[in-house]
This record gives structure tokens, C-alpha cells and sequence, in this order.
């Protein structure tokens, strides 16, 4: 699956199966569905340079990044 | 969320879901609320360097993390 | 064990534990069983570079990685 | 908690919490006691660079690592 526009570093699943997310040198965040093998909404762009860590919440419904920018981020687990 | 004085490289959500952690090239260790938006706390000390990984106990009492510095140290979780 | 021709980055259990997932500098993932000691099966090309990253899927299902190739590649879990 | 010679760069906490893991430049892997604050054992040696990334099985009976020597290993939980 393509759509970043850097190398990729990290990847995880939801707890709940249902989505993938990723991110990387590009400064964004993306999340995936596995079944469909197609991007679920658009990329989400806040972090100024490469995203570094991930971390989702254990109940699904956050997602938390770092980057090289001295930010952690907090995102939605999208609807889908 | 704004603190870190360099490139944040790991972040982990606790079993309980209840803070994130933290760690960077600033040599510190920060938990934050996920819901507050805000840190938990002072920064934890200690370290000398980067902070290259960070591990819950699946219990979620102890953080554990690592440098560059040779060593690994134990964090409690902070009463929130 | 030995099968990667360049330096090994990501390792992580599936779910059931049945097996051990590899990525590495060679861009190319494997699958192990550590009961056995050995390969499962060939190694699974696509990647073009480093595979950076790696998640199973909570179900074990599926395995995705993430490389410096901009990709996102989703992998079945090996009948075993 | 001192024992590594050089950057440690992985830490994960076993499934049932009795131990921590750790895995550095020195080419060794090491468990720790949290409850202690102690290393527990020798360390483990055998690869020939740094351990690069590191796994328990779900119930915590083997360690895998990886490293820069391009090889995959595995590892019992020690008695303790």
C-alpha cells in the first residue's frame, strides 16, 4: 500500500484489528484497513519531521506519536 | 504536547490506558494524560543521553527504560 | 538461525505463539518457528530496501511491515 | 542498574512481569529483577554486534532477538 512520501518506520495495529496505522519520514500519520488493502481517510499532518514512535491506547480509541519535532501527538481512532 | 527539549523517540501507553510515557534524546522520561492533554509530573531524571526504549510491566506499576548511557532504570508509576 | 543476508532490525511473536516474524536490511521478512529452530517456509520478497517495521494483527491473521521503500505490505500468517 | 558495556538499546518486561530483558551494543543480552533491582543470571552471549531488536513468546517461555550479525536467536526464561 502506497501513499507516503518518505521511508516508513513504524507500524501497528489497533487493538481492535480493524485498522493499521503508520508513520514515518514524511511527518504524517496514516491509517490503513488491512482487509480492504486501502488507505482509511487522509493523512494526518501536525508533526513537523519524521515521526518516530507509536503507541495506541489499550482500548483503541487514541493513538499517541512522537517525532523528532519535541511533540507527542494524540489522534482519534478514525470512524470507519 | 510540548515539553521535550529534543527529538521525543519512544511512546507507550500504560496497561491501565490511563498516561502516556515518554522518552527522548533529552535524557528525560515524561508521562502525560491523555485525556488532560497535559504532563503528569516533573520530568524523570536520570538518564545521561538519549533514552532508546521504554517497556510497561504488564501490570503496569514499573517503567522501564534504557540508554545510551549502559544503563536501564525502573520508574514507578506516578499516582494519579 | 541463521537466513538473513544483511543486518536483522524487527523481531516479534505472533499472537499464538507458533512462530517468530523477522524483517531486516535484506528487505525481506521471515517467519521462524521456535519450537523447531528453523525457517517456515521462504522468505517473503516485495519489499525494495530495509523493512523498518513490523505488527501482527491481535487475531494473528495478518503481519504488516513497513519499509524505507514508502510502503505498507500486508502478510498472511503461514499454515503451519 | 549497571552491567551493559555499551548503548542499551531494548528493554521488554516478560509476559508475567518477573523479569526484565535488555539488549545492547555489547552484543549481550541480560534479564534483570525489577522487584530486586538486580541482574538475574549471566549475561547471555552469542551474537557478534548489536542486538537490535528483542520479543518474549505470549507465554513468556522463550526470548528472540535479532541483531546486526544477521541472525536470530532464542533464548529460555531463565528459573528464578
Amino acid at each position: 500500500m502506497t501513499g507516503h512520501t518518505g521511508a516508513v518506520r513504524c507500524v501497528t495495529f489497533s487493538p481492535d484489528g480493524q485498522l493499521v496505522a503508520s508513520t514515518g519520514d514524511d511527518a504524517t500519520v496514516r491509517f490503513w484497513s488491512p482487509v480492504a488493502g486501502r488507505p482509511l481517510g487522509k493523512p494526518l499532518t501536525g508533526h513537523h519531521g519524521p515521526v518516530t514512535g507509536v503507541s495506541f491506547a489499550p482500548n483503541g480509541g487514541l493513538l499517541s506519536t512522537t517525532g523528532t519535532d519535541r511533540t507527542l501527538r494524540l489522534w482519534p481512532h478514525p470512524a470507519i
